[in-house]
């Protein structure tokens, strides 16, 4: 099955052309500065790059008119004519508590989209705005894929906070947890890669990117992850502060006399590595940074991977111990410094890293734990866009033969 | 050595006369409604309870001549004259960076104890207002323990918080932790019971009552705990609600149009086990009506337990492992079933609940450990004054003989 896999930014649409379920990724690309000056298309067939270079603004209706016929056409395109296309997944970042399965779209779907708008505001929207363009110029069946569904098997315990309850009842303030498709991945790998069946292994899937998000996955199901009702909560990343005592947020607007908009901006655009190494948000160049000796730098890079073994820790708590430990997405892949200082002292729950083994690891699948550990460790790089394919061609498949 | 311990709250004064080393409390009291109509003292000798009610409204140093009158008092005093008081002790509750110890108060103190005012600024108002009163009416030595002194061996990785660094050099913003004199005090216990040197064990103390914070003690020093710029982090209390996702602080305030004050108020006081309840911030109310089926009052249980279980396993990772976990102060020393569901599952760290050891052990030391655990679980009544009391005596002799 021929599948377009979207995921529709505010500003950008990220694409790949999948041929389910054996001929994988025919073409992708990425249309950028939508809605804005100087709008960008890349489009990449095999390792061939070409990049175009619209003459004027574009909205996302013309943005996904031009990767169709980037993918059609007689130069770059992989296919002969859109009518190959055979169904479309979408990304969606939030799905509230309505979604705990991927869905076809219906007006319906898109009705429940539109009511999680208060809880992504900046992503759920955009995620809409491709999903419309394409009904308008394709018509095929299309399938959201929500980052949230896979952690709404979490127990009430794990997903209310401790606030007045009737902010759950009306608001829906709770944990949702995102990354979903990224730990749902993983965590399937890591059984398949251990030749054991997921319903008996407890895992825990560490997804660190700019973004980064840490699930405890236990007998194949999410029953705990960092990120809250927003992707600001848990681990330290990029920008993003994480885990803060909540007082702070109303100190800082006091102190310096900023608003709502503001302090959102400063804890999720000026934190993070960034706002402690002062420097920059990129783990490469703090880590560079903190071998030439720069405090800050070194400062930011042991916050980050502390958090990342207090999670571990408590996840290993929360599922009353730990099989495997699964490290993913850009920091996760590569970063063997950081995973070697994320797992120190996590002896005492079988977690033992080999040095060789994780230095050799990077970008790769890999098992880097120390041989008579009694947990493993795995490297193991992620793939959302394969979930998408596959889950929309499920999707179709279970509802439309 | 007869040491006067206060506690100067806003509108309250609590007080012990101490006989260290050796002959205790001598007498204790309650000053309160300070400041408001209808001021009560309540003054104990031995197990006898007095009650006074001034006609008037009181202020801090009126407070603080009541309870000397009733020390010295022929009918219910313990001492014939204020001139047998060789010291005052008085609990502050935070001395910011300055006070890693507890200080003997001098002008200079004062000053640093004003200089924290802006990250306590409901405590150390009235903590130094019972100094200066104290200074009015006695001419002998004072000494301030500091709430957060115990905490500041922790590292700046556990300490930063992952925001613009400006913020620590400009705001002082940090993690400094609370109820030091508390676990201070039951990590030692803790170590006296097992007839080991603390400085060759990993210690987590759970501090559980209407505030509720957790400590990790490694070799005798605090490396990290739960409270941070404020005591609303962390653990769920009775109206707090730990930990959060930031981003929820600014939901709520656009979500219902509310300023910072109110939004301090909801976390602080409207939320924890009486948010989730809705109805008491009474976990022995909250036990009740769990039993008796009330879902929301299981849930909060089931969230108040869980939270404890995930910093447990935090702090065994921070620690590399745990050799004794000590529940103390209310909750942690009555309250056995909370303590049974903190525990679960941690059988990996080498924590495990006797049963009946941990239901005979009600609001008195015992070690509730099952007996071939390789880790153990101590109940130790928690005892502030006590450490006020004798911290007072060191730094007077300390400093003056």
């Amino acid at each position: 099955m021929k599948i377009l896999v979207l995921n529709s930014g505010s500003s950008s649409v990220k694409y790949q052309l999948w041929d389910t379920p054996d001929k994988g990724v025919l073409a992708k690309g990425l249309v950028s500065r939508i809605g804005i000056d100087d709008p960008l298309h890349q489009h990449k067939v095999n390792d061939r790059e070409i990049e175009f270079a619209p003459d004027e603004p574009i909205n996302h209706e013309k943005a996904i008119q031009l990767l169709l016929d980037a993918l059609v056409s007689p130069k770059h395109g992989v296919i002969a004519r859109i009518d190959e296309i055979d169904a479309v997944g979408h990304r969606v970042v939030h799905g509230g508590e309505k979604f705990s399965d991927s869905a076809l779209i219906t007006p319906e779907v898109i009705e429940a989209i539109k009511e999680c708008i208060p809880l992504a505001p900046l992503h759920n929207p955009p995620n809409l705005m491709g999903i419309i363009a394409c009904e308008k110029v394709l018509d095929v069946p299309q399938v959201a894929i929500f980052d949230t569904a896979f952690h709404q098997t979490m127990e009430p315990y794990a997903y209310i906070y401790a606030l007045p309850y009737e902010f759950y009842d009306e608001y829906k303030i709770r944990r949702y947890g995102f990354h979903g498709t990224s730990h749902y991945y993983v965590a399937h790998q890591a059984a398949k890669m251990l030749g054991k069946r997921i319903e008996e292994l407890k895992i825990i899937t560490a997804h660190l990117g700019n973004g980064a998000s840490i699930t405890a996955v236990k007998n194949g199901k999410c029953i705990d992850t960092s990120m809250g009702l927003t992707p600001l909560e848990g681990l330290v990343m990029g920008t993003r502060c994480g885990d803060i005592d909540p007082a702070i947020v109303l100190f800082i607007m006091e102190q310096k006399n900023i608003d709502i908009k503001a302090t959102n901006n400063l804890l999720n655009k000026k934190s993070g590595l960034l706002g402690i190494s002062g420097a920059t948000n990129d783990l490469r160049d703090v880590l560079k940074a903190s071998a030439n000796g720069v405090y800050r730098a070194k400062l930011a890079l042991d916050v980050y991977c502390y958090r990342i073994r207090k999670y571990i820790g408590a996840y290993t708590a929360a599922m009353g111990g730990v099989d495997v430990l699964v490290f993913t997405a850009g920091i996760g892949e590569n970063a063997s410094p950081i995973r070697k200082k994320a797992v120190e002292g996590l002896e005492f729950a079988g977690l033992i890293l080999d040095d060789d083994k994780n230095n050799r690891t990077v970008g790769i699948p890999g098992d880097i734990s120390a041989k008579d550990a009694s947990a493993r460790i795995l490297v193991i790089p992620t793939n959302e866009e394969l979930v998408i394919a596959t889950e929309t061609e499920r999707i179709v498949n279970e509802n439309l033969n």
